[in-house]
């Protein structure tokens, strides 16, 4: 397809699509004559997840470069391709270890896997930045003086497995490698403020079946 | 307690708790004679909800005291106090009801309402955030042409459903209305980084053991 139909099938502007052409984003068409270049559904499947990290996710195009680095890097398994996009996105700051909460923390986050039986989460704690956003959140907690327990960590944690299980489950039934890639990488950007809006509402729900709207 | 004694409770500096009460954060303390004032437990607690939220949540002072006024308002419901607190916190962009995809998630959304018996959050769409976050968010899928299908949104669903049920039977073991009514505040800001590190930690594991780390 031609870049005018690229922009109409995508709903991106033209000159939005230039722009991520000169930025990299988006890999260049194939060139049919000096003033022509011809695009396909890879264009289009790119177009939407460097739109979801930008227009969704907020983030900058720098760091969206950097994520499709990742994605494209067909030389590491889809585990680490996967996980080294994720990485890239915006992250809470790092946790101070010379802290004490902080340190209780990873023992109870320890603690926490031990429970589970995330073997593989378990090894990723040296490098991967969701472990420490949730050293930093349980800190948070019992810096705070909240005696949430490490049964209610634990419930959590099981629901949460059970989301990235169903969302795997939707990702195994997109047919090529890249697609797979991309779509982890799209998902992980739309499904949380998906999860966050239906936490809230939930609670709302929750609430007023409790307690009423009296 | 006197303020010294407070701020080695709490962790936070008298500097910093000075500054609360001027801002009205913290309500004042009994005074005892010209220059001592006396706290109590109540200070404490509302201390440490004034730091989930500025600290954790990054919310603005104005807004802390916007949500303090709803947790304080006694003449309310439970169900509404806690809402119009959770209401006051940093919200996401309204969704454009003249964009068709906004209309169509309206719908969806609709739907799945219906499909969850969820018949409070039902009553609640013209005025709840969380209502129009979800919104946003579903309707932000559909713009990218991601055919996530709306079973899997009742699935996600009921999973944070579930979360709801586990938060609010903790805050049940709260003795005091004071105190539940804060400590839910407190629990939507310090419970959602937690959440988002679990799904994120929860994928990392579920990646891992399908595909390995080859």
């Amino acid at each position: 397809m031609r870049l005018a139909q690229l922009s109409e099938r995508s709903g991106v502007s033209a000159a939005t699509i230039k722009y991520y052409l000169r930025e990299g984003l988006l890999p260049p068409g194939r060139q049919v004559n000096a003033t022509t270049a011809e695009y396909d559904e890879e264009h289009l499947r790119r177009l939407r997840l460097v739109r979801a990290m930008i227009h969704v996710g907020r983030i900058p195009v720098a760091t969206v470069r950097e994520v499709l680095g990742h994605v494209d890097d067909g030389s590491l398994g889809r585990t680490i391709r996967v996980g080294a996009a994720l990485w890239a996105l915006p992250q809470v700051p790092e946790p101070d270890d010379e802290d004490e909460f902080v340190q209780s923390a990873h023992r109870e986050v320890g603690t926490l896997l031990d429970v589970l039986g995330w073997e593989n989460a378990k090894q990723l704690t040296t490098i991967s930045p969701a472990y420490r956003q949730l050293v930093v959140a349980v800190a948070a907690f019992r810096r705070l003086g909240y005696d949430w327990d490490t049964e209610l960590l634990v419930s959590h944690a099981k629901l949460m497995h059970q989301a990235a299980i169903t969302d795997l489950d939707f990702l195994e039934t997109h047919p090529s490698e890249e697609e797979k890639v991309e779509v982890a990488v799209a998902s992980a950007v739309l499904v949380e403020p998906m999860l966050q809006a239906l936490h809230r509402l939930a609670q709302e729900e929750e609430t007023a079946r409790r307690y009423g709207f009296e």
